[in-house]
């Protein structure tokens, strides 16, 4: 269902006495390019001013919203009309929003060109995105990264233990390198949960560590976004372990690249969400 | 101290029982600028390729990590040498950093310039960002938006209770809207925070609301990063209450704008970081 903020989806959970395939429910992540028209009726111009990782549903006002803080509209009647552009896309996602000026509007562009933040990837379309990455070569092929749920149980604490910064202010976001043994090789806390990881895989690449990352565990303190899941691929990490919840495009993401997607780790549960094999389970009698 | 994660400021903590005026610990939050120096040796080029808000510290890991997850360097040796340039930022601050490639690499920058994110806000310094929100006009001068302590207690349990998605995903941020008597006006949420401000402040502008937002309150699911505040700042709200903790540079601006800052929202208690004179507090024995 187009512009729904939620999809299901079949997820293991595993804890100390059972393993459990059922339904779950995460919130559905997708880019949304802004663009305004704008200029005399004779001379319309159309410029993208931003792509931004979203949950559908509410898209005209966040485009509002985004251009009235970016101070490119200053009241409603700078804004003529909303709609969805479908050209953008081949998949005729509602993933392309154009908002049209009103013609006696000049828009201030150069504002929003300097301050333009980048993360990673992206496209319009999550399949553009992954294309992308798929590109740059990183393929997750390596499926001898195996380890057990026991381990797994033991990181968080782990984490919690040597996240210094975050228990002083409440205000940080970790990511941590683990070896498939358990061993803590790296922890970097940020604002930014993208900065963290990035540190954390420039550490590898300027020494800590060998590139590809395919025999470690990475671990994220929160939420786990297709942003983070794109880093990890980069980096060849092929098992991921977040304390929060996976996004829906983090998921999908997770499986085309062949990645184990762990998530809500803690209190010695979590959920599988892609490539299980990696993980080993003790046999239990299976629920359904 | 340059390059510290953290920073101490006095804080206002507000329970039921004591108000109690304490030195607090924030994670800090400032931009770095991250540009790539590239091109034959006599005819070097210096370009951009990000800003981002980041806690200072690692910063060389976070440039190398976010050129090789950007696959603009594809191993170490393409690296010739990281240092921090003053010349970008009259405060010395160590907030631009230079990546100075081989020779022989030349960098793909069409895939960065066509994957940039944009979000509101930024420069090189904390004050460049604030100036530019100064002269967008969004200086907050209404003192008369006060509020009791009582109805802040109240609010935490009202957005939860509406939080739909967050119920059953644990998967987005929510931004919420409050009249000063504590009426729910509008709820947004989404996996990216700014972006559920966005809908909100853009569900306003298309007339749910009228701008500006000055005898509100506008409530966070989350942490206040630099970038809620100065969404909320360009919007006229004057009263921002978190659940999580502020970054440095959120007080910073709020500070600078006269926004009153609330955060740790929950339980009965609360921070208050800049502006309380917008809060009633009953007159309990002080403690210092």
């Amino acid at each position: 269902m187009p512009g729904y903020p939620i999809i299901q989806l079949p997820v293991k959970t595993i804890t100390d006495l059972s393993q459990q395939t059922r339904q779950d429910v995460l919130a559905v992540e997708e880019p949304l390019e802004i663009r305004i028209e704008f200029g005399p009726a004779d001379n319309r111009q159309v410029k993208n001013v931003s792509v931004t990782m979203r949950t559908p549903g509410h898209d005209a006002e966040l485009a509002a919203g985004f251009l009235f803080t970016e101070g490119i509209v200053k009241q409603a009647s700078d804004i003529d009309n909303i709609s969805y552009s479908f050209i953008a896309c081949a998949e005729n996602k509602e993933n392309t929003i154009v908002v049209s000026l009103d013609e006696c509007i000049v828009p201030h562009l150069q504002n929003t060109e300097r301050n333009f933040y980048t993360t990673s990837s992206c496209g319009v379309c999550g399949k553009g995105s992954i294309s992308a990455i798929r590109t740059a070569g990183a393929m997750i092929n390596d499926d001898h990264n195996v380890i057990d749920a026991e381990l797994l149980y033991q990181l968080p604490e782990i984490l919690r233990q040597r996240q210094d910064v975050f228990e002083e202010t409440g205000g940080l976001h970790a990511s941590a390198l683990f070896t498939n043994v358990g061993e803590l090789l790296l922890l970097r806390e940020d604002v930014g949960r993208h900065n963290a990881l990035d540190k954390v895989i420039g550490a590898c690449l300027l020494g800590q560590s060998k590139l590809p990352l395919s025999e470690h565990i990475l671990m994220l303190s929160g939420r786990a976004s297709f942003e983070l899941i794109q880093k990890a691929a980069m980096a060849g990490i092929n098992i991921i372990a977040a304390v929060g919840a996976p996004s829906s495009l983090a998921v999908q993401l997770a499986r085309e690249f062949n990645i184990t997607l762990v998530g809500f780790l803690r209190n010695r549960r979590f959920n599988i969400y892609t490539a299980g094999h990696r993980i080993l389970v003790p046999e239990y009698e299976i629920t359904h």
